[in-house]
């Protein structure tokens, strides 16, 4: 059946009753009222700052081929989170915006809806409202609010910091790679990249955990590739980052132990650092946290933290370091316009 | 300028530093960080409820032929202030998300930014954030937060509650109607009306001064016109609706005095029930409330409220009463699917 036929408020209703929330925190949830009512007291919990962002996926620039309704459902809830999670807030309300064809099929959309729920609640995260329009091309639109006490920003990195990410990069990078057809990898290989790619995974707990540590200056999410992030970061914070390039971990622990999977060094730093999709952090400590073991190992082994370089003086610029040469590091990476 | 000589950044540089805000209440506004931040204590002032809603707008469904960027950028936040008026809350932030196609003029970009921030200051609401992406057609989704103490909801209408709206209804179906050439008026006339579809002035003050009266029981915006409104109030209050439709005010004064606009009552109840784009509120009221002068004046004068209709038992449903006469009205307006 396609979405025509149910009509608008059949459509809604269908939708909505896929949404629950817990009536004491928000006496009016997705299709309930003009508006979401949530309890704020009860909700904030103690918190000090209310915390928003809003992104946008669309079928022709955001999707790539072979994901499922699924798995665009999960990936909007996931591009917002991994912006929460980039302040080192609690998420837990979501906004869904959806913009349909008329051609589009009902069992799609209940596919669609379940990712987006399964997304939201994995995180404890509530779906509260929405909005549906018909559209040209599928376009979903998610606004996320949460809590924080301490948002760690952009802008507090200082010379001296040790810079940091968690987990490892290029897994999205290399399943757009196959994608293209500009890497040649065996079939069980593209399979595992095309899951971090389809399905992202924000790290929203990482970011409660470098936030809570007390020695995070500042923290951003890797959406459009590590070099962007980086270059933000460091003007946010005016300073210039020095990069260990040998230290980024390139491709996750099941991928690197795949047969077949040669990567140039070159090939490398391309899936790193100049591609996007992957959602980890990048984020900046105080270097007196290299004199607290318990909390090094603790940030090694719960957010699976790697110190990829150095903050230092604005004028040095982004550069890779690697002995006594010097390399300066690129500005490019995924760009909508 | 082509926005994709700009470039993502580019973009977004210019636009961000159109929208204003005060560090004190929002520490990270647009454009600053990964979200958002705003203090959560100085911006809520002691309410209790948080409220969230999300509209979406784009070209091919929702604008009428003639409308402006900055008319297009201003209805984006009056549609969504709109669903917060209907709760009486008090609006605070907006984010907006553009989908914006490559061709896109900058000029163009620059009116839109100019209404969206005209229509949000105008109402002291700041745009905290937004996201920005290439579309195959111009999109927009708003997501507005509020706060309130006592917010209206449309499920709380009781038997011999009076049914009120704000204001007149029918001068944006008007325009459309002269637009779509179903009704031939003269120019004058066919100018007041667009002003009125492509300028819609959200119902922000008086859904404040409703929900403060004390005696609202329930409240709707009439966005896709008053039958689907009044509809809907009844099906979430479980009861039905007498109307008196000489009551309802349909158009504007200044319309109404001018030469050349002879209306039939079917067109009139066309234009008042059946079409959308006015964006007044539809509100219930203790009848209790009809003792006090002072309040029923007060609301007259400072929400411009009628009174067109009572609420009945729900097996009455919802119908026009004229004398003794009883038709139901029909379920119509305007529905995206």
């Amino acid at each position: 059946m396609k979405i025509e036929e149910l009509g608008e408020r059949g459509l809604i209703e269908r939708i909505v009753k896929e949404f629950h929330s817990e009536k004491r925190l928000v006496p009016a949830g997705a299709g309930e009222d003009d508006c979401a009512v949530i309890d704020i007291e009860r909700a904030k919990a103690g918190y000090n700052y209310l915390i928003v962002t809003t992104d946008t996926l669309q079928e022709s620039t955001h999707f790539p081929a072979g994901i499922s309704p699924f798995q665009m459902g999960w990936s909007i809830v996931a591009v917002n989170l991994s912006d929460i999670a980039a302040m080192g807030a609690y998420p837990f309300a979501f906004t869904i915006a959806l913009g349909l064809p008329l051609q589009t099929e009902t069992s799609f959309v209940d596919e669609l809806v379940a990712g987006i729920e399964k997304c939201a609640s994995s995180y404890h995260t509530v779906v509260v409202g929405g909005d549906l329009s018909r559209s040209k091309e599928l376009i979903l639109t998610g606004t996320c609010i949460g809590f924080a006490d301490n948002p760690v920003r952009r802008s507090g990195a200082k010379v001296g910091d040790l810079i940091c990410v968690t987990g490892s990069l290029g897994n999205a990078a290399l399943a757009v790679q196959v994608l293209k057809g500009e890497l040649d990898v065996p079939e069980s290989i593209g399979a595992v990249a095309k899951r971090a790619l389809f399905q992202p995974v924000p790290k929203v707990n990482e970011g409660i955990l470098i936030a809570n540590s007390g020695v995070a200056t500042a923290m951003i999410d890797i959406s459009d590739g590590l070099a962007l992030s980086i270059a933000e970061l460091a003007k946010r914070s005016k300073v210039g980052a020095e990069l260990y390039e040998e230290n980024v971990p390139v491709l996750s622990e099941e991928l690197r132990h795949k047969r077949g999977l040669e990567l140039s060094p070159h090939e490398r730093r391309e899936l790193a650092f100049y591609y996007g999709g992957d959602y980890e952090l990048l984020f900046t400590i105080d270097q007196r946290a290299l004199t607290n073991e318990d909390l090094m190992n603790r940030l090694k082994r719960e957010v699976q933290m790697s110190i990829i370089g150095t903050v230092v003086p604005p004028e040095e610029g982004v550069y890779f370091k690697k002995g006594e040469v010097k390399e300066m590091m690129e500005l490019k990476g995924y760009q909508h316009f």
